[in-house]
């Protein structure tokens, strides 16, 4: 128990608490410091205080243990002080050119000084009340990603983009909520409002099958689709197992044949299906499911199309690799995540709608707030109170620019092909996915070529892991890993490393030295 | 159509775009200079720089109709004027003391500087490898709100802050997130697996409904819950009809009794019942349920109690106030709103669990993320990718100290004590709602003290839509609105003024300046 805390407070003066809110850190403090450090010099500073740390969480976690909120107030300094001894040296650079195997890579450097803009003016983008102009700001990004994927006409967007009634997507956190927002208004739109029937949103899933008259409702997916999908099913009420997880073939593509045979098997089951996703560009392996046929298939039956392009939908920017994209425009939702390939800091993701009225099926309003027919954009989101991320997009869009993002797009996806080249010449490394866009697979074989054998690839699963382990703690490299079921290998679990080329900075020479480190490292274990 | 672009791409250099990665803003830039200025005096910067003005969003949005996205980048220096002139000055001074509408308050200085660290840092929570040592800081924070509100021993502290199997509670951007896993949680404890079914986290909600025999599944809450609950039941599949609202007393509490009535007649009806929600802080009027009375319905009858401190939460800082919050700690989950009234930026909410085990019921793992054993805290989140806003709130927690928390808590609370004294004592204005806490309603009335009459009501009503919607075009002060339905106004709806009492340097010569303000306005209209 918390005895000092009985006793009359002592040395805290409403001055000090009112300081921390007036007065701004002295230019000679720490945090001054670090702060004009990280402005002269991100890379540097990272580099400098980022350290290589073979330290385990259990040993980290030691400066991590006092759960006890303190009585009194300390120095920013000395926190200051902490945070970069104990949390920032023992951080990951995601923002290394060698560190290949996050999705979360280096941002910009205008993109420091915009967040901290944004951090400052502290809006809210659940009404205009707490953001003004940032809600009409939110709206045209939104739009902009709208006519990236549907391309409708000028006069759509003037009619639609600023009107308060409708919403041409919704802006969240990131792609899990994104993808959950898009099956929310899946869900409801099957099972609207009829005669005797206030609505799913109203009355619930149970009702909704019973009314219908359905046995249970699913989502179809290929087997590479994301685990928010699972998620989702599970928050929505379907549950997990009615996530119908579709084959895919030797490019990690959805098998469009299963599909369409899955789909007639759920419809003569009486199963409701909610959804076809459709994935540009999956976690694991950066292929991108044929939309245009998904497309066709989710016509015929008349199923909401949502594609999960949070990783890929900046292919849209590249006129040699746009035609991956074929279909997407025919989908009624598509994920995109900023924080992913348009390099916006962690925190920002998007749902866009083909169709302006699909959100009305989510629609909500608060007397105290996000009220009926105002401008809040709080009535179309998953989220309550939200930050103004767009602020951060709308700057992305406009100072990087469509040429920008198509040179950076096009130049991951030639490095990833350059990689995998670079690996299949070597005698101990083989690929096991080659890019279709900037995401590759590959792992260490020593046997490279040898006809299959069992107990060597699970040897070599071990040893993909161990190496992949080793090398993380190092911290020189990055490379992240992940399990696939490749047809060359009788379709038997095969740990592979994972490359995701999105930081401008990397290059041959970095992929020489993972290679180079990996051999050794392996050397060392096998 | 977007004809330029099927040309072959002029002026976008590889060199241009990886320098914006590579070089920092020179020094004399725009940028830098805002950058500067915001360091040197934010109150300065933002009184200067966010006007008062009166421009509605339909003439603000002319700004922000161009959809296309550029094909060309332009210069930060441009954007960052752009911003200037067109975003920044059109928002709203959410830090000034002036504005009492919104629990968007001011944020103390540090967490600038602070901010900026973790936006460069850039790290994503979901699992360690871009994480390190924010995983075990963010499970430091979780267990020190845990510690607050449910003050365990310190052994249960060491063994279960760190252990990964097990989440004391869930990091999330916002509130709303917080419910939503709450009840999450809560729906799937109670339809978990059992002989011949597999658990509603697999098989959804309506084989859950008829496995365990119920026609329904509803929350209960009362009728000044946050409409997050209603949000969170749509989502969840149960409707919103759902969501039965319990009748509160005249100090907005929810009435006991008729809530033991609405539980037993539910369960007469084979209606599940997810949870309870007792609400500390209602968003309307801060008051607090009687949460030990609560703790015991839900007892007895064996359902989830959940508690929605997003707002209120910190009461528990204050020696003299905590008793409000007496029941609490039995409670099985606890919303709070580390961007309300732990002064932390936008974007950080958590949700902390009194058994460690109920994050059980919503685990997830895939093979490529959070995997399954592993310390990755995306198992047990409603969020995918995270950014690492515990930082902030670690930092708060620590540059205040629970003695700052407290003089801030017993502040705002005396000032709207201060602010509703203020209020009565005039002839023309008259408090609806006492503070409890820190927020307050009142209403204009120039016929303060006479009868009620309905048709002098309804016109009130239009008046103070129409004050509050004048002074916050005008822009020096701002209070927000919302309708109750008092007793004393035999239950008819009321439009009130609210004020919410968390900037620490609101005075009462400021409540003076709005009650002035509001009545010049007032008497213009009336």
């Amino acid at each position: 128990m918390n005895q000092d805390h009985n006793k009359k407070t002592p040395k805290v003066s409403i001055k000090s608490i009112e300081r921390i809110f007036t007065a701004p850190e002295n230019s000679e403090s720490t945090l001054a410091k670090i702060e004009q450090r990280i402005s002269e010099n991100l890379h540097g500073f990272l580099q400098e205080n980022v350290a290589a740390t073979s330290e385990s969480i259990d040993q980290i976690k030691d400066d991590f243990v006092n759960t006890k909120i303190p009585d009194l107030p300390c120095f920013v300094s000395d926190h200051a002080d902490f945070l970069l001894e104990k949390v920032v040296r023992r951080s990951v650079n995601t923002a290394s050119p060698t560190f290949v195997g996050h999705m979360t890579s280096a941002i910009p450097y205008f993109m420091l000084p915009l967040s901290k803009m944004m951090i400052a003016l502290n809006q809210n983008l659940i009404k205009i009340e707490t953001s003004k102009a940032f809600t009409p700001l939110e709206r045209q990004v939104i739009a902009m990603i709208h006519r990236l994927a549907y391309d409708r006409s000028e006069s759509f967007y003037q009619t639609k983009t600023h009107d308060p009634k409708i919403a041409l997507g919704m802006f969240c956190s990131g792609g899990t909520l994104a993808n959950l927002g898009a099956l929310w208004i899946a869900r409801n739109k099957m099972f609207a409002a009829s005669k005797d029937f206030g609505g799913i949103q109203q009355e619930g899933l149970h009702r909704a099958l019973n009314h219908y008259g359905y046995e249970d409702a699913a989502i179809l997916v290929s087997e590479r689709g994301h685990y928010s999908f699972a998620k989702s099913a599970d928050l929505l009420g379907l549950g997990r197992k009615n996530v119908h997880k579709i084959k895919t073939d030797s490019n990690n593509k959805i098998k469009v044949d299963a599909l369409k045979f899955e789909v007639e098997r759920l419809k003569r089951n009486k199963i409701a299906i909610i959804g076809i996703v459709g994935i540009a560009g999956t976690t694991e392996t950066g292929n991108v499911d044929p939309l245009d046929k998904i497309a066709e298939i989710a016509k015929e039956h008349k199923i909401h199309f949502h594609v999960d392009a949070a990783w890929g939908g900046p292919v849209l920017f590249s006129k040699k690799h746009k035609y991956l994209m074929n279909g997407v425009q025919e989908a009624d939702s598509i994920t995109f995540d900023a924080h992913k390939q348009l390099y916006v800091p962690m925190g920002a993701g998007m749902v866009v709608f083909k169709d302006d009225q699909y959100a009305e099926a989510i629609k909500q309003s608060a007397k105290y707030v996000i009220r009926a027919g105002s401008h809040d954009l709080g009535k179309f989101t998953v989220e309550g109170s939200r930050p103004g991320m767009a602020l951060l997009v709308h700057s992305a869009l406009h100072i990087i620019g469509k040429y920008g993002f198509e040179l950076l797009m096009d130049r991951g996806i030639k490095k990833a092909n350059s990689f995998a080249k670079i690996i299949s010449e070597q005698e101990d490394f083989e690929v096991i996915t080659e890019p279709e866009t900037n995401i590759l697979t590959y792992r260490y074989n020593p046997k490279k070529g040898q006809a299959f054998d069992l107990d060597e690839h699970e040897k070599l699963n071990e040893l993909i892991i161990a190496i992949q382990k080793v090398q993380r703690e190092n911290g020189k490299t990055f490379v992240s890993r992940t399990t696939l079921k490749p047809e060359a290998y009788n379709f038997k679990e095969t740990i592979v490393f994972r490359v995701v080329l999105a930081n401008p900075l990397t290059d041959n020479a970095i992929f020489e030295r993972i290679l180079k480190e990996q051999r050794e490292i392996a050397l060392q274990l096998y």
